[in-house]
């Protein structure tokens, strides 16, 4: 597996200093309790691929770590919030084999957690001092919202399309990447011009990141995800991979049999992975993805070449390549 | 009944912005079902309070309605909010007589539709292109979600002393009247005495608001609060009169029965209405919420006199006269 920490060069130690940001944001004084939820659910460190990117495209402007660090912490805690609101509506037991608040703690303090994260990463995002980087990302914030009510109401619909589930994870995954650009060059004065580059960067990106994410649902390893194979079907959730799948056996296969009842039972589930897995169906999804992973490298193409223009393009290899 | 319209004199017309835009809030076009859920849950008009005393107190220094009326708008947006993830985390199905978010849609929706609310607040606050502003508006929400998480943990515990209670009030309601007043007067470049004196006043407004609130619970209409008496004990919330009830009868009463087993039974909650209702308690309680009325008019003595502060006065008037 490639190791994510040597991706970031130029932003290694920023990212240390959003790490201590987020130690502070765990110490509440005023009420351990809070300080101890924040702990459990702050406690894994992830990929930080997008503060990463939200810190790499400020150095393609005037790069300043006073205001560059809170505007990275406030959107790994702005997507963390939003994981804990997912899980409660989810009702996920568990995220990469860790315990979701809504299992650790119940639904109402997961919720309220949630408004909590949101709200600080609010704070976070104005320490900025620019209240169009804070509209940006409240606009996003407004897109994932709405892109989840979205899947919720379309959950079970084997009647979309793919360019509905392009839509789709536009809103609930690209949009937060493109923002985490769009944000770091905006913090960073860079030009209108930069700032678009960069913008359509994390908007692909952020696609190729969700297409992998929607094949490792198929063909990961279950033990480093941290999920059962299948888990988007067992949701209703359509990917592109149960999309094709559709296409290519459009009377009889097993996503409607699993859809039609709103309880999809596990051997429609397990036949429809074992048609995916028994096609070309995942090579072609796969091209898709590097197919976005391109385009997103082309975006950078007008940008300056160097080490964090490297780090970019770096972290469109890691995104196609990782496995969990 | 004080018709509250007529409170508002200088502020009205305004107002009345401040409802077209909500009008604009609910007209998302890209997405019809998410405009529908909004138009059923921002349509009854409140009494708007919150956005009175923002506008009110911009009244004191430089007031401008294009930066006021989204100031004040994104308050009542961002106290909705709040409602519709309390339903959800109290499974209320109605609030004030009308079917709440989670009984219209699902607890899932509910949660994204408040999510959606809290984002679109945000935006409606930086519009005022003030960091600090969006900064104190941030702090609250953090202060209100820890409060609702306080008094989820602290349920059915009937140890708890009015030192407690008045520090809940404060995060839960006081805080967001406080800031109301304080975000009006700094929109406004109020000086720093005058935005003192204005946050003074909405903290003690607030907190003369819920002390109230909590009398209605066991004096109130129960079809003008659109919610039966008694309900905060049966959800295993200690308010200043059940706290007064069992300062009176420590050894024993009905408020230890219903929360001892954290399913309040309803003779034990009747119970405690009745004792309650067949003392002086409410009289010492209304004259708390008196005392800190008196508190709030006193905050506004250094401010110059006129219509604003005539308005203000009244507001803490109708606070304590209020019957639902």
């Amino acid at each position: 597996m490639l190791k994510v920490g040597s991706l970031y060069g130029p932003v290694q130690e920023d990212l240390r200093l959003v790490e201590d940001t987020f130690d502070q944001i765990k110490s509440v004084e005023e009420f351990p309790m809070l300080s101890k939820m924040l702990g459990q659910i702050l406690g894994g460190t992830g990929k930080q691929l997008r503060p990463a990117i939200a810190l790499l495209a400020g150095k393609f402007g005037d790069y300043r770590t006073e205001l560059h660090v809170p505007l990275a912490a406030s959107i790994e805690l702005l997507h963390t919030a939003t994981l804990v609101h997912d899980d409660v509506i989810d009702a996920s037991p568990s995220r990469r084999g860790r315990p979701t608040a809504n299992e650790l703690f119940n639904n109402s303090a997961a919720v309220m957690l949630g408004d909590y994260m949101f709200a600080h990463a609010a704070d976070l995002i104005a320490r900025t001092d620019n209240t169009a980087v804070v509209r940006l990302f409240a606009k996003t914030i407004m897109k994932i919202a709405s892109g989840e009510l979205h899947q919720d109401m379309s959950a079970y619909d084997y009647g979309q399309d793919t360019m509905a589930y392009f839509g789709r994870i536009e809103g609930k995954t690209a949009s937060l990447f493109a923002t985490s650009a769009e944000g770091g060059a905006m913090v960073a004065r860079c030009s209108g011009g930069e700032r678009e580059a960069l913008r359509s960067y994390g908007l692909n990106i952020g696609m190729a990141f969700q297409v992998v994410d929607d094949i490792l649902d198929f063909a990961g390893d279950e033990d480093e995800m941290g999920k059962p194979i299948g888990s988007d079907l067992m949701q209703g959730t359509l990917t592109l991979p149960s999309l094709l799948l559709m296409e290519r056996h459009p009377k009889d296969n097993p996503v409607k049999k699993a859809f039609r009842t709103k309880k999809p039972r596990s051997e429609h589930v397990a036949e429809a992975v074992y048609m995916v897995l028994n096609s070309d169906i995942l090579n072609e999804v796969y091209d898709v993805a590097r197919d976005f992973r391109d385009r997103a490298l082309q975006a950078l193409a007008p940008l300056p070449a160097g080490a964090a223009r490297t780090a970019l393009e770096d972290i469109g290899e890691y995104v196609l390549k990782r496995r969990s």
